[in-house]
């Protein structure tokens, strides 16, 4: 078993709230990251998959095939977007990192095994301070 | 003379776009980076300030000192903001990170040289694929 | 479950030998890192914890709360001191990366637990060459 | 149980084919990661091993030995070479970064068992973008 | 004037010797960057350009539009290649980090007035350890 | 003319303070970083030299010669050891980021003109945060 890494990156604005609440309780509880106007991140992707060597070729997967199907799940769709309002796979969801990084997971699970590897753990950082990995369940 | 540079970090929304031309226009000189709900990024900013070094502390300048003028007059106000609309320095302007970065220079000028420096450098990174650089003029 | 890391940063000075050994002996076995006069490091800490996400705020813990946890009970004590003289919670041991890095351990594992989580990982950078990883066991 | 990582560096030289195919074929399945004429890389490589930690040096193993370990037998062979046809621990495998891994694996599991650890994990890193990770099975 | 830097990456073989010397005295020369089956780096290469910026969008240059250049230029003839035998803009050269530096300056600076800008910096980072800076004389 | 950086690292001790004055008065001007029991870090070292680019091997300077004479100036005295009381270049002085940097300079001056080059540039590196800059005078 080996486990391969691919990153990419995505450009997005975000705001952290709940409409059922006001802006003063969105503030009270989510600070700064709760401001009405948004702000943004340069989020890093980490997607990492796992399975056997292949024979023929010394992969487990072909890192282009893997990109590919990160870009066209995942990247073309977040990025230079409002996580908040533009994404059809997050909708409904508190855009925390925690909540984005179990979306793509969603996203990529079947596609990667189309490619005949395991999706392992998507890993997504907000800032050089703090990310989140997250396994399947 | 010695160049001493602090490294402070924003969070911020943005979009490019000229409010007299439509979106059409706007998308197709800036891209994506137009998309009218925003983007944003985790902007890394380095200024740099030059002047003699103390005999007496052994500083061009007490880094807190610095660090303190840089967080009152840019930090607080762009960090978890929108760069469009809520920053009093640079409204007005396309939000070009040339332009943020010369605004920096703007309110930074005066405020270093109250602490005995002159300003050097303002660096603003948007991406690790970009920066700019200005020096004033 | 998932697992959230929050980096923290320390500047400290410290010092590889046992009392009972002489300069050489100690010198001997543990090289340059037992300068008597001290060395130092600009270490980094990441602290993972694990829990179930919350449907209310989008968190496994807030990241403030994490982060105040870790200052208060970890970077103050250690930020700008000698770990071999002046931390109270790593006393009369040899202080490798490993010792010190289980000793956060020890003074984080409860803590976290009362905002809810689990602690998962201690990872401690010495150098941009080592580090280590402690599980709880 | 604790987990202390070694990070060594390497540049050198390799290209993906197979013998039995021609230039199309393998330029068709590894694109231009197949030039004839060669091209590089700066790999970086961590060693992860684990064990207790001694009571009476603090350490898992000395990094001294650990490093001395990597560099006798792997990096002094890898290291300004080109990985295809100078290295005698990867003959007659295709030259991908996973197969790279395990023999890297193959060839630090004994040594690390004689200075008092196990091998836990070879991580090699190609590009920013991708990277791989063994386990040993 | 206003300085913006574009950062592009490519991986490549190389070796430094002449031709005229013989192995022995190469390798006495330029020791194991010599090797006469070749080493290869990632060589990470930052573009800057100088300007005023454009009232109109906000700019010194399009970035998409320098990108372009230096890709079409630069990057897609060395990256993936073996710089001592497959670059027309760099043949009959000692293929040292100086040499490539000035030779991509000589390739760039004409496209990029045509952009309405002028080349400021070519910057070459062949490892974390060392780089050259070359400004065009 | 061409110039060319060399990295070098080194993790020391030291503490700002000047002994004419008590502890008092050294926490008030230097804050914790007066901390009589010392504290450290991991320093960054980046030294440039400038200079034509040889015909015959395509250097500024053999980087083997620039590192061997930074190691012997600067490394070897500084790193492991306590700058306060253990650098014979950088007795007497306080030990600011600022006159570290500017002692290194005079001790690499006129070893850097004898392999054939002038020094340009020394930046030092304390924290992620801060580094200076020093061109001579």
């Amino acid at each position: 078993m080996m486990y391969i890494t691919r990153r990419e990156r995505f450009n997005a604005a975000h705001r952290l709230f709940r409409e059922e609440w006001d802006d003063d309780r969105n503030m009270e509880v989510f600070g700064k990251c709760s401001n009405p106007n948004w702000h943004g991140h340069n989020y890093t992707l980490f997607v990492t998959v796992k399975g056997e060597v292949s024979a023929e070729n010394g992969f487990v997967v072909n890192l282009k095939d893997l990109s590919s199907i990160i870009r066209s799940r995942v990247i073309d769709k977040v990025d230079h977007k409002n996580l908040n309002v533009e994404v059809d796979f997050i909708r409904d969801k508190l855009i925390s990192t925690e909540n984005v990084a179990a979306a793509i997971w969603n996203e990529l699970e079947v596609p990667v095994r189309s490619i005949g590897a395991e999706l392992h753990c998507i890993k997504l950082v907000e800032t050089e301070n703090n990310y989140v990995e997250y396994y399947g369940n």
